[in-house]
């Protein structure tokens, strides 16, 4: 049954970790050569995206950015103190879905598939799915 | 045939509707054991999130913070005057994927899968597929 | 086999280019039925979004709020000087997911499928995937 779940955990309040070999080797040992992987994130103030690697500045930005696009120091309502994490999840996504051709994910050369964890450090339990295209 | 559509309505301006126990009896009546359900949203002033569901003012703090990064009292050229709920739109995106395991699709704890109203009142929508992984 | 690839040719800096016509062919000449599209976009400065169509302004915007949401004038890390296009290709996203029935893409009245282009002129290819629901 082509479908399962894996363990992290993160180290940062914020910060992306790159699965994209955990995938890889998910989808390598599933046999499967063309089809869809779908990976969900099941928590409520993480998301899933898909971004540059080679450069880590890049995931940097992305999060200085979103710090600046939901900052801390606004009213939120929410008594927990991470509404921002929250809106972060609405904006990044609960899942990822990669197109698998002749047993590999077409990523672009570019890219890598992070967990973004926006109020760490905890530890996250991801589920992913492969849909075989037969 | 593993697919289908339901309405709803909207009763204010900008909300969030909890779809989560549709969903499942959607999947529950399926009978189907494990693949991925697809949500669509076929309006162009609404989207779909996965949140969390336990506390409604998370809800309140997403649509705040939306409206704080797409104000209203900005330049727009679309003459609707409904611009920020067309950005909303695509922030939040037009659909949601969720894994189905064992007849259950896997929400986590928290989470919860709502229809985001971006420019109410309205009569909406939304289709279904359910794609079983055999 | 139903997955492929297309080209396309960005013009401006910043652009959305509808792509819902390639898609139907696409879907057409499948002979698919029932069962869920996937566009999947392999750049890490561009994005695939579901948005109004009826009206250009829309597009114009989405992407003129964008631009105030991630603004050329902060502080960004990454040397290229194209973070905010990476930022953009995590808020709207890398793939879509469109249900098709009976052989049909069923967007909304309104919605377009859109590449978005946040950092051209540039060639771009996007990758697809057809999954029946037999």
């Amino acid at each position: 049954m082509p479908q399962g779940q894996f363990e992290l955990h993160s180290n940062g309040r914020r910060e992306f970790i790159d699965l994209s070999g955990r995938i890889r080797t998910i989808v390598r040992e599933s046999g499967i050569q063309d089809g869809l992987l779908v990976l969900y994130n099941p928590h409520t103030t993480a998301g899933l995206t898909i971004n540059e690697g080679a450069d880590t500045d890049v995931q940097r930005d992305i999060l200085d950015t979103f710090a600046r696009m939901v900052p801390d120091a606004a009213h939120y309502r929410h008594l927990e103190g991470n509404s921002p994490a929250h809106v972060m999840a609405s904006l990044s996504g609960a899942s990822v879905s990669i197109i698998v051709h002749q047993g590999q994910i077409q990523l672009g050369t570019w890219q890598r598939i992070f967990f973004c964890e926006f109020d760490g450090p905890r530890r996250r339990t991801l589920r992913w799915l492969l849909l075989a295209d037969r």
